[in-house]
């Protein structure tokens, strides 16, 4: 497994992804808001993936990637670490097939995410997400467990499963007969941007497609301008606890240096109020993480004026507390 | 059009309100939620109708009612009394097509509720829910503009045009190779749940069709075992807004009452953590009232133990704050 976790997937990579998690993942539905297309002066598709199982798209490649293993590997088990999405994704991707998961998990992960992974019957190990590496924490528990790490996005199978919200999202515009000009996706390590835009470049080649980042944690915007990849500057924070990434990945950074237009940046301020106009306008409980597509998209960051663009509500799994008090504002 | 309005609609008419409404008002998509299915012991469809341009299901009536109006008629504009989310439906179905609106509200209308109505261009009237008739005030109104009163439930075009979620259900539910046993409707005035059962025992006559309605409100019920139209008992309260209407409609009871297996009553508490449960969840926004149905399911009012059954969530127009307060329990 370890050259295959180097090379790119393909679009058939993505389509076999599809056909193979089709029977457990049902494709999240393609949105519109009349609302949101007066706001913004555009016609707006949305894919909402917080409506998936676990709240987020990462259900999607955790499927994927549990639904390649062989019978040993399930056998022996899985790890996994993560902020929290792709916790749950993998817990419940692990909890269908009965197979055994351990997850490593920031300790300052919303109480929600860390209940829900619990909940589907994950082990949980914690750790400082300032101070220790997750990765290192990760690998050294799968080697001393004999069980396959499954990489949050770094792996070709993972990145194939994400790839599928692409496909569903270019299928459900040709049924609307909508021409897709841009769409925008929130990235962490890139998985869900590389992925997507592997499916959505192939079937329309003229899209132009946007990830987009908190503020502070643009280290993908920046690592596209600079054809490299960089890592955010030390002592960050945010409050999109879904996106904090400390640089692109091996595997996701080639892909979207390739495909991309760009990126843009928004502010925790703009990620809470573009949460606060789903709850209100949308009817959807998107996370900070989940709201930043929506927020470039509300705030000009992108102007989707005269166009039809694609905004990408990646997760749902957010704190009532932290809503509420976005809510207020 | 007055004797047009003691008309039962047809299917045929349900068909037609689909062409006609089809262009403006999109599908609301069908969805599932393997934690609900767990949760409940059986396969639950979920109908969120809280994802219309508007936060509800109304929007399908209005915009079926103000299509058929002539030229002449539309001029003259229109007027509705409401408790929300008839008046927001009928304000934006209005503005589509630049006519004029004037809705009657109750003055302890969630404020949202209000606002969002004010924002689409219609004039407000308030009244006093408790002490004053808002079909006097309603009809007064229309005489005295020369305008056309649309009513939230009696009339065959508003029922017809509910029905179009009775449709879509059915298709949506085939297209997924679902065969549904039974299906649980959130009822006020009951034109939802006679557009719906129209449509749906058409297309398969041995689906079970439940209407339910918070305690101290269920007229449909309790009319429905009399097999007579009756009252609600003065003096009740409910925090579910929408479904406060007084007795059921001249024109949709015989149709439930034709085509109902029973009514279902569910307590505000259990309307509430039904709320609080699609919140966190299935990442939908409910209102307390378009939650009456998932409650049912939820507290077994209604046993989905291996049943294939659909739930309307009709609304999600909430106060946050009502929904903040009810996250906390």
């Amino acid at each position: 497994m370890s050259s295959l976790a180097t090379t790119e997937p393909t679009v058939d990579d993505i389509r076999a992804a599809a056909e193979r998690i089709h029977a457990t993942i049902p494709p999240t539905p393609l949105l519109t808001s009349p609302a949101l297309d007066k706001r913004v002066g555009g016609r707006i598709l949305i894919k909402p993936e917080c409506l998936q199982p676990t709240g987020s798209f990462k259900i999607r490649g955790a499927t994927n990637f549990i639904g390649q293993l062989d019978t040993a590997a399930r056998h022996a088990g899985i790890v996994a670490y993560s902020s929290g999405n792709h916790a749950q994704a993998v817990a419940f991707a692990a909890s269908l097939v009965g197979i055994d998961a351990t997850i490593v998990m920031p300790a300052d992960t919303p109480p929600i995410k860390l209940e829900n992974t619990k909940a589907y019957g994950a082990k949980i190990i914690t750790y400082d997400r300032y101070n220790e590496s997750r990765e290192e924490i990760g690998a050294d528990l799968a080697a001393k467990l004999g069980a396959t790490l499954l990489p949050p996005y770094d792996h070709p199978w993972t990145i194939a499963g994400q790839g599928t919200a692409g496909l569903e999202l270019m299928t459900q515009a040709d049924a609307i007969g909508a021409e897709i000009d841009a769409v925008l996706i929130g990235c962490g390590g890139g998985g869900l941007t590389a992925g997507m835009s592997l499916a959505i470049k192939d079937a329309r080649p003229q899209v132009e497609i946007y990830c987009v980042e908190p503020a502070g944690f643009d280290d993908t915007a920046r690592s596209l301008v600079a054809g490299t990849r960089l890592t955010i500057e030390p002592g960050q924070r945010s409050v999109c606890d879904a996106l904090l990434g400390p640089m692109p990945g091996i595997l996701t950074f080639p892909i979207n240096h390739r495909l991309l237009s760009g990126g843009l940046t928004v502010s925790d301020e703009h990620a809470l109020a573009a949460m606060a106009y789903a709850f209100t306008t949308l009817k959807l409980v998107v996370e900070p993480g989940g709201a930043v597509a929506l927020a470039a998209a509300l705030n000009r960051c992108f102007d989707c004026a005269g166009k039809t663009v694609a905004v990408v509500l990646s997760g749902g799994n957010v704190e009532p507390s932290l809503l509420c008090a976005a809510l207020k504002n």
